[in-house]
């Protein structure tokens, strides 16, 4: 399904304690929803505090970004949760956030889970299923970030929540419409003009070019933009820029 | 200043993994609020959820516990943390907490922070005020415990928030209402009856008499009940009992 | 093949903080080897010094035991780690333990790892030749002990380390000589004649009857005995006994 | 007392999973021995193995770095610990490192305490010797770092272990031979030649000029020498030059 508007996420928050990752700051003017950790795969309650200030300043989209209890492995570990566990950890993370999205006057639009408990989320039904749960119980009228056709996507949907399916730019898509297992070869894009153009097709016309070439069906709500890297800001700016010129409206609603 | 009803409060929900702590189910039915733990000093996901619904399904007032981040010393040592850090750490784990209540259809009533926080925010003006901000930023109809007499009852008072002085049945006072540092003798209150009568005075009378003989002022809003220790269960029944007995209601209401 | 001595092994050092868990005291007279968790699981610098004292004071062999850096979970939940992670867990949990040790005037004996990171090593090659290595660089005079038949054992062989294989008394096997898993019927021996039947057998004979009634080869260095539940202390003492009338010789050394 | 050879010491290994922290090497070829921490307030065991590599293959002088358990923190928040925890702390930290530097085939040379750790040994006679007593334990032949003059290596003395003193090129002296707080305004000395030339001094001549003028005497062992900042490197590399035009010897041994 073609759009008329897209969603620009970013993670951020990830820096913990004397530690600085990403940023947030440079990244924030160029996005329009702002995925935020909240201290069990990254982040603090001091970052935390500062991240929610920023995004509200730019009039950025606030959401939680729960991850796994993994703060060595930056929760890219997968782990053999329960069900029950994620629901917990999902709760407790939300709810931390919120407090400091409360106490600066906002309100949280949106969660997306972190790292491997996306992952998990997006193949798992019982996590997701969870995770979706526990969104709900603590405000159904958070909107719930997961990959585009993903397991996560449909738990929400099923829950009664609104969702938002996230694409990427830089990878690279199966004729099934998942994404292209890192460990394969040509998982990755790294040429950025056809990272752009792979956006922009998503956006415009609702479909990918699978790299085995078939054209696949793909529902482009929020674009996952990167916050570290050289090329971080550079990306962002262009394909914000390309986006506009195409008629397309940035924003966090879904 | 008499009162008419007195809250029993007791620390619960400090559990954490396979660790059990307490006896969280057997206390409930004795008092009327609960201090639950937020996984900084104790308490994990999994134990905030369940303690939460034990505290709601006993019609429970349910309060936030927070401490200090020292999982392995319980939140009991006292550590050099800035007020600011402090107001980020308390608005972290009230909302942490409030959302497993707000899930499970409740409504958190109440703040108390824990071990050396509440000791520290006790005597420590900045800490005091910090604690109070926190409270009053993430939710001003919470209710601010702290212990009589004490910064954090000021702070909380200066800020606008109701406050519940707390009292101690097994701890004996100064000439000037505070408490015996555990560190001199006659800290310690051992006999049953003798701290069940400071309590009935306290309340009834407004007064306690210090460890010197003299009778002082003092406000008992709340009385901490232990739900650890041998006996613990035996002196909620017995203070209940007499409390009732002499008129007393007890409500977490303040 | 039949043994004329088999090592009583006991899983401890499992509390934390102000968490109590498991009878360490109770359980050492009857063991003669102690795994002693590193911190990582379970355990704390001062649980390990006096868990260490202990089993010093009983003449138990000490061993360390090395978990997944997942508290709240107690090392249970299966994490992919990278063997260079395994690795590096493995070495700073030994050293850890080995300090306190050194500095009682012991020597440290083996090294078992604990929960998901045993059973993750039992059939993964690449996280078992890491554990290995990482005992082997560390101190190559320990003994490795590993699931009977395990990918632990055969990579602790392989690199030159004595071995000791581990089995269960309330455990069925299956015809190739494996556990049974947890998740089927029929895997957990309730009856303690039944268990105490099954480890002679193992020890003095080299086999096992699987609970489809084949009779499988295993070898028995060392068995497992639980430090906790309700029966734990009773079922230790009994199958000391029936060892030891049956001239079986309980000691650690392999 | 005048020295003809010095030791330069620089804090490392302070990165933490996928947070990267100091230049560890860039400043290798600078300094003389390298303090790595130890996984408390930073560090973790794949950056402790990557750090002790990185030294011996410069061929500096290793030692432990143990700080108290506050990564959030960095270790630089004071904790009311107990002596006995310090012990605890110490012991676990020295034999978590040892075991690195056992595996890549090294020999440990020293340890200094981190942050708060450090300070607070330097003034607590009791903390001063749990940590000597901890490192004479585990091995009576490693070094102890401590501030010059301060209680720490006064015990370490006591207690039969080779000391050595540190001193700061970038910090102000007391008449009384200690540092001038940092709460006080000429605490730092920010001009790169006068931070050289005090060095020099304290280092040939045994004395410095506190703040107020009067010459008193320091014994200068080891300089500690910063990793990170924006002229760490520059001024590592000029004092290194000055001291050896100056006919100092630069090595760890005491």
């Amino acid at each position: 399904m073609p759009r008329y508007s897209v969603d620009l996420n970013c993670d951020m928050g990830e820096s913990f304690g004397t530690y600085t990752l990403g940023h947030d700051a440079a990244i924030l003017p160029f996005v329009t929803s702002a995925n935020i950790a909240c201290g069990f795969h990254a982040g603090d309650p001091a970052v935390m505090k500062k991240t929610v200030r920023l995004a509200l300043a730019q009039g950025v989209a606030i959401g939680a970004h729960p991850g796994l209890p993994d703060l060595v492995g930056f929760g890219r570990r997968e782990m053999a949760v329960l069900p029950e566990e994620a629901f917990d950890m999902v709760v407790y993370q939300i709810g931390a956030l919120a407090a400091f999205v409360t106490a600066e006057g906002g309100a949280m639009h949106h969660v997306k889970p972190h790292g491997a408990l996306y992952n998990l989320a997006a193949v798992n039904d019982g996590l997701a299923e969870a995770i979706a749960e526990a969104v709900y119980q603590v405000n159904p009228a958070l909107v719930l970030y997961g990959l585009a056709g993903s397991a996560l996507v449909r738990a929400g949907q099923q829950r009664g929540l609104r969702t938002a399916q996230e694409v990427f730019a830089d990878r690279t898509y199966q004729p099934d419409g998942t994404l292209t297992s890192r460990r394969l070869p040509h998982a990755l894009i790294t040429d950025q003009q056809q990272a752009i153009d792979q956006v922009v097709r998503m956006v415009q016309h609702g479909t990918v070019r699978a790299h085995t070439g078939e054209e696949v069906a793909i529902q482009a709500d929020t674009v996952c933009i990167h916050g570290d890297g050289d090329h971080a800001l550079e990306f962002a700016r262009r394909i914000r820029e390309v986006l506009q010129s195409a008629g397309v409206q940035l924003r966090a609603g879904v």
